[in-house]
């Protein structure tokens, strides 16, 4: 995506404040009130009214707007949007709601909207069409432009072809500061329409160095790029989107040049790309701990419970093996039913702690904290903090279990359990999410509910076991 | 933080594969390999050997190797990184291990390192000190870079004052390009080391516009820099950070002026601090979900139970009053052990659908994805998929019990209990963080314990009082 300079509808702005419709609140965000009036227009079929209130929104909260309209109310927005926003629109959209919007878009009128975006960001809206949206809408482009957006759509899903953007600017390694700045007057049309590193080539295209341009500026004319030139981390076209943005990140980079296979530049990343990866990750890592599947505010209740009824139906089966360990005690229960009152809390800390744990876990592996070289401290860490959660806890419930059922050895058992428990839910809550990386899975999928399934199986083994040898 | 081109070492360096140390995996990361060298050399004590392994490192991978080291690995590496190195990377350290490093660092070379940083990295640094050391580095240091420093110090925690950089390249509206090139010439050692975007001020110094580097350069040099600017987000003093994200994130934005409350330029934000800004929001969220407060790879096993027990002392509350709840139906339990046997089954499933709704809710206000216009809806689709749900497992867990136990009044006990408790999870999963948020405290703290309490309580209220009416 292009960084953009434009300027959102600010709620100083007096203009809006005499019209009485700021669009943004204090926070930058759309304000309720002017969805309220977006959604009256619509309903009232007011098209001059609706055109009025969206043709000075900033692209990004056009695709706001959207993500807080119903079906019924995007599609008559959609129709009075002026066209050129619709297409800077598109890109800044929720996968689910893009998708959505591009079925009223006719495809002639789509096909001349995407060529006034980048490459990369018209690449992102045509990978979303149907397929035989996708041929009329390609069909109607120019040569050059299909051509870009067909090659672009060669490169795997989330790699960094697919996100590279084609424009960049990159120099000869003879040229001096004064030969870069002639070109840029000179070819400026042909340019990124904003760029932040001039990228030089050897005689085969491969880069060899970059010039931020501000170094440039600060520089004599006769200055040779490569006295300026620094090392640049070249990404190949294949890297997927997690590896890029790791490396911007860890780098502070503002933008990277793409490499083919053989090193030819082929493209440029900008960290403005990176800003949204990260809060895709974040996004697929927090929902993925809690067992959601990609879903947004555009998913209809059965996309909803397609993604999260396998999860629940997973947690059905682990807690009917949790149901099948209770069982095993029934003898036990009948004759001090104050076990089916107290196991229960005996699972329940235990769930907790696992997931802090785990959750730990996941996140360093995430931000590769973890590895080969700390882990086995970080079981250990883990397994003295359970240890001493235990020694805090565990006084805790024995006292209060002790004297709700006035039984010294119910207090001891329940405490004594709760301590094994929580030391189970410490090695199960980082290995894991270990596990699970090493075999290269996704340490955050499934993790909860393994975890869970464990600490619930045994604490009540634990729990009731010891009642049994006790107090029987 | 400064954005900064320097090479990191690539796997592919020939030199590194020839000396057999490549410090970095394929996936930019350090290898277990590269820590246990300097392990090895400084349990050895041969600095020689670590300097070598040390020197070429990028500030970034310093910082990285400081998090898989222990205390003692910690203070022999500080000892043997040059000097410019150690200062570099103390802005990329996490917190708690910057601040362990900082006390093993003299304040005269403190001092002195600190001067080589931009005034934000710089103060970043300065306020992890103790009282007494950071008023012993102030004094060492010169009086204008100190003065930068204490007036950073002056603004909030978290806020753009303190996050911004004082560098910045500001022109007056009456330039042209070729003015501001040759200022930027004339000038260079004054401006910051990188920048992207140039200020157009008004002579009372307030930001009216900004200007790409990259659009300057396109531009001939007589072109005045009025006809080039853009309107610009102008982000005053005090606005916290996630508001700064949020608005670079939104925007694309790559610099953004920052004003005191007489909207006069005094810094500017990149995007690169903005990056580091939203990974730290994104773990407290996914921390804070989990229970878990602040502790990264340095924490002592004492500063993690800390953190983390008292969490789990809530949750032993509340487990207590589940707890209770079952301690009403004792005689029920006593005459069909089965109830035991099942009832957290109800309690489990009904806490896993709740943490559904309510991480999907959390993410969803952290990126302003929900608010007044779309609670309702929002509220009435988890309600709809808390039924559908119910529909679909309440048959599977009603066969199972019903053969199971050979009663089918059982079964249809239990598949009515997880339908209600199900449409209980919806509910307060949704509201919860609707509520926290309302009335102005982090969604994310303290809601997950408080879905999981509901549903236990009421999963075994339902399911035990239904069994008490229709199978007594």
């Amino acid at each position: 995506m292009t960084h953009t300079d434009l300027a959102p509808l600010r709620p100083e702005d007096p203009h809006l404040e005499d019209d009485d419709h700021a669009a943004l609140g204090e926070d930058y965000a759309l304000t309720a009130a002017f969805v309220e009036k977006v959604v009256d227009a619509a309903d009232d079929g007011d098209g001059m009214r609706l055109r009025g209130l969206l043709e000075d929104l900033h692209p990004a909260d056009v695709a706001d707007l959207m993500g807080f309209l119903t079906a019924e109310h995007r599609s008559v927005v959609v129709q009075w949007l002026p066209p050129e926003l619709l297409a800077e629109s598109l890109p800044e959209m929720d996968d689910g709601i893009r998708e959505k919007v591009l079925e009223r878009v006719p495809s002639a009128t789509l096909a001349e909207a995407l060529q006034e975006l980048d490459s990369d960001d018209a690449a992102s809206v045509v990978e979303d069409l149907e397929d035989d949206q996708r041929e009329r809408v390609l069909a109607a482009m120019p040569e050059v432009e299909r051509a870009a957006i067909e090659s672009s759509l060669g490169y795997a899903e989330d790699s960094a072809g697919r996100l590279m953007q084609r424009e960049f600017m990159a120099a000869p390694q003879f040229w001096n500061v004064g030969d870069t700045i002639d070109h840029v007057r000179a070819q400026g049309d042909d340019l990124p329409e904003l760029f932040f590193d001039i990228y030089v080539v050897d005689p085969m295209n491969r880069p060899v160095g970059g010039v931020a341009i501000s170094r440039m500026l600060r520089s004599p004319r006769a200055t040779p790029l490569i006295e300026l030139m620094e090392p640049v981390n070249a990404i190949e076209v294949d890297v997927d989107q997690e590896e890029v943005a790791y490396i911007f990140e860890k780098y502070h980079l503002i933008s990277a040049p793409v490499v083919d296979t053989g090193g030819r530049l082929v493209g440029q990343l900008t960290v403005d790309d990176v800003v949204n990866i990260i809060q895709e990750e974040n996004r697929e890592d927090i929902l993925r701990l809690a067992g959601v599947a990609d879903e947004d505010r555009s998913s209809s209740v059965f996309e909803i419970v397609r993604g999260r009824v396998p999860w629940l139906g997973i947690n059905l089966f682990t807690a009917m093996l949790g149901a099948s360990v209770i069982a095993l005690f029934e003898g036990t229960i009948q004759q001090i039913v104050a076990l089916a009152v107290l196991m229960p809390i005996v699972s329940a800390i235990g769930g907790n702690a696992g997931t802090q744990a785990l959750t730990v876990t996941v996140r360093a592996l995430a931000t590769r904290e973890l590895n080969a070289s700390n882990a086995l401290r970080t079981f250990w860490r883990e397994m003295a903090v359970g240890l001493a959660n235990g020694f805090v806890l565990a006084p805790l419930i024995g006292l209060a279990a002790g004297f709700w059922f006035q039984d010294w050895r119910i207090g001891a058992v329940i405490g004594a359990a709760m301590i094994l428990n929580l030391l189970v839910a410490a090695s199960v809550g980082v290995l894991t999410p270990l596990t699970l990386s090493k075999l290269k899975f996704d340490p955050a999928v499934s993790s909860a509910v393994f975890v869970t399934a464990t600490t619930d199986f045994f604490g009540f083994l634990i729990f009731l076991g010891l009642a049994t040898i006790v107090l029987l």
